[in-house]
């Protein structure tokens, strides 16, 4: 059997396929341009191969009710001729197999659920986060993933600013200091004037990213009560997730009982990206059982 | 058929004997002293009544999970004389009938869901938060109780303080400036000197607690998609929901589609604070199904 899995980020592609053991037989990566060249490719593609089942993580906001006009959409997104753009469509009529929808980030926590659950993790529920260019949160609980009139937007809560960090404004364009306004990789730019990678990990910036990353742990934490909490993007590293777990041991004041915080608040366990990837192949076999 | 329900709070328990249509035959209030005393009161009560199954709603923390030694108990509570006790063991053991074992405010929740799907709403998924004594939440999505590794304690995660409120410290003794510390009814008494019921409701003050409450419907807005969020407890009202509902539409700044606010954020459908009776039952019944 093989399972297509697209990855549909703002900046690229990443279109792999699969076996039903998740194992990835041929991939290829392009850039995102205009959606007709884009998404012609990822079709040419999968055209070579004879794929049983499709699944896409995209980059949003997006339409997942089934029951909505616009489902399958990529919908109210800023980027330039993607706005109102009918993705899973257009896949359909051209590839004609079973196809899931779903963000990228819900398509990295589901990977990352299958992940721990074939590593015999004990684990009925996950939340994954990445910080990258933007800030995204996806959760699966019981196996099924969370949000049934939309998917989440984790990213954008607000949150208790920093004693030093109060004069920052925050870069999200839409609400200023939400979480994703004060910890998207572009804010190091914002706040000190050079890219991310060139600061150093002992930077005083790491501990005010920390402390904003804990209390977005405890928010989810708290809401709903997860058994792990994955960070995967581009900012994510185990030296700042070693600072978030202080930063949460210290603000939730063990309020909850939880596992030690080094299994409990981790990077992801698939490598080098794959896990949204992954998560496609799960999540296109999971219709074709449907 | 009967059903008994006990809303265990830490001032009062409320204890009613309903039918399968949730139809309340009889109910009793009576202060919450000794565990030994109360709980002996509320097991003297259903013992008048043949019931056939009992929902228990219990102030926290509580322990939720089946499988833990300390399943049915109220844990770690500050409350003289009720940690550790075995509330559920105790009940089984006097009435020995299925029961159900939640928290307080997820007992709310359900029965604000029943009673949504029985008025025609086609609602999937729900938030309750109480505001009163403490702050607290709960949520069904899907017909389940969110919180598999633990019941959640929505009421403690931080919000980004109001510019007219930096000097307020907080009186949530784990957490300070949490959302507890910030809004719960003593927080008047600690902010103005005053009784919250003798604060007009032209005070700034109450514009100060929908900017944090409405933080709140943010957060489980963005991280659960729920389909409504109800406000139960002493210090919600009408008027301080129009606030949080303009709050919110002032710091969502329209990122996610939502119901129209009025009747997203709404208070309880259930009249006399009967929405945890309702919910046991509910879920006291569900008992008898399993």
């Amino acid at each position: 059997m093989l399972i297509g899995s697209i990855e549909a980020g703002g900046t690229k592609f990443v279109c792999a396929v699969g076996d039903e053991d998740y194992r990835v037989k041929d991939q290829i990566t392009f850039p995102t341009t205009t959606p007709e060249e884009t998404l012609k490719k990822a079709v040419d593609y999968f055209k070579q191969f004879e794929i049983d089942a499709l699944g896409v993580a995209s980059f949003g906001p997006i339409e997942i009710r089934k029951h909505s006009p616009k489902s399958g959409y990529i919908t109210t997104t800023p980027k330039p001729g993607w706005k109102n753009v009918n993705v899973l469509g257009y896949l359909r009529e051209e590839l004609n197999v079973p196809m899931s929808w779903t963000t990228d980030v819900n398509g990295s926590a589901y990977g990352e659920y299958i992940m721990s659950t074939l590593s015999n993790e004990k684990i009925d529920s996950l939340v994954y986060y990445t910080v990258g260019t933007g800030v995204g949160g996806g959760a699966v609980i019981n196996g099924d993933l969370l949000g049934e009139a939309g998917h989440p937007e984790m990213g954008h809560t607000y949150v208790k600013r920093h004693p030093d960090d109060l004069e920052f404004e925050g870069i999200c364009p839409y609400h200023g200091d939400c979480l994703e306004g004060l910890v998207a990789g572009p804010t190091f730019e914002a706040r000190l004037g050079k890219k991310g990678e060139t600061v150093p990990l002992t930077d005083p910036v790491w501990d005010i990213m920390a402390y904003y990353l804990a209390q977005a742990v405890i928010q989810t934490t708290l809401i709903i009560r997860p058994d792990k909490i994955v960070f995967g993007g581009s900012v994510a590293n185990e030296t700042l997730l070693e600072k978030v777990r202080q930063q949460v041991d210290e603000l939730l004041d063990d309020y909850v009982e939880l596992p030690p915080l080094d299994k409990y608040i981790t990077r992801p366990l698939i490598k080098n990206n794959g896990s949204a990837t992954l998560g496609n192949f799960a999540l296109g076999l999971n219709q074709l059982q449907e």
